[in-house]
């Protein structure tokens, strides 16, 4: 991916990275993006799930939200993605970090028209959210897939932003006898909480936990 | 906090909240927020730390940071903070949701001149991040405050969203023998691993695990 002026860093070039594997990573491994666009000449935002298929990122809402309404009629959107990895404590304040793995990624919405290619993407969406769950569930009716938009957005100028590794301490402070290191910050999944309706079902195979 | 109409979600409206209690409790839990603004009118956006003190929210960055220097000038803002809870396993897709608590706020940016106030920002943003962290800390250095820039963004125009609880599953999907109900999702500090400098050194009070 050629990286575009305003897509350059400034500063810490040295994160940046802009070849898809890392890109599809962080953006396979988020649950949650943070959309923005412009309205009245205003940033506006919001976060939504979502899911990578090919070299598109693709949403849904419900075609009665105003956010939907917004993006697809193809307004300019930003769409950021940040995984946290670890509180970085040095031993100055000003040298303290974070270790982060982050996508930002320029596009446009394209309303999916295609009931096959909606349904797909719903089900590409849910089986990232509850892996292998769809063929599981109630199957989606006509109905609630007209009931839903489904934006698709090019992946084509996005960069990733990563930090990994200990505090870059300052040469005169690495002496000092204050403690340094990292946080690690974990996301995880708890044990499934059924409810009143499925307390006599048993857990499909695909929620029990991975031993 | 008086509800503005672009802050009136228009569906779902039992989940908004515009109480400064709710919106506080977000903002001081996450640690990250997404800022986004607009140039040449085209959304931007940055994922960033941030704290909350009285009714300003603060981040910061380096003097030579194109974000801050977008912001610094006032632009206007949208500013959001998401926090997952669980996902939301229901009979059918079509009813999967999300337990999240959100804050969308509008505001823009005030740069901080004050030394004094510039380095209070810092260590509630530092003493937020790792509580009870800053006067452990070598000492900040003026011109580590010179080399900063800190915006402060009045939380006037907010509203928050909230969604707790179970699934809500159709009706006539209730009595089908499949799984229902929520996975929590867990963010988690790790035991903390010191860098090559400090394994000598005894973790500090403020970061040794809650037992």
């Amino acid at each position: 991916m050629a990286p575009q002026s305003h897509l350059i860093p400034s500063r810490l070039a040295k994160r940046a990275h802009y070849d898809k594997e890392t890109i599809y990573s962080i953006l396979d491994e988020a649950l949650f993006c943070t959309v923005s666009y412009v309205a009245d000449n205003k940033p506006f935002s919001m976060p939504t799930a979502f899911v990578r298929y090919e070299n598109k990122l693709y949403i849904h809402g419900s075609v009665g939200s105003h956010f939907i309404w917004a993006l697809e009629k193809g307004a300019p959107v930003c769409i950021s993605v940040t995984l946290i990895d670890a509180l970085v404590v040095a031993k100055s304040a000003f040298s303290h970090s974070v270790n982060y793995r982050s996508v930002v990624l320029f596009s446009q919405g394209e309303k999916i028209e295609d009931a096959n290619v909606k349904s797909a993407a719903l089900e590409w969406l849910t089986n990232k959210i509850v892996p292998n769950s769809w063929s599981y569930l109630r199957p989606m009716k006509e109905n609630e897939v007209k009931k839903t938009t489904v934006l698709a957005f090019e992946i084509d100028e996005a960069s990733a932003k990563v930090r990994t590794g200990m505090p870059n301490d300052e040469e005169e402070d690495k002496p000092l006898p204050i403690w340094s290191g990292i946080i690690p910050i974990e996301t995880t999944r708890r044990d499934p909480v059924p409810d009143d309706l499925s307390r006599e079902i048993p857990l499909p195979k695909h929620l029990l936990p991975i031993i």
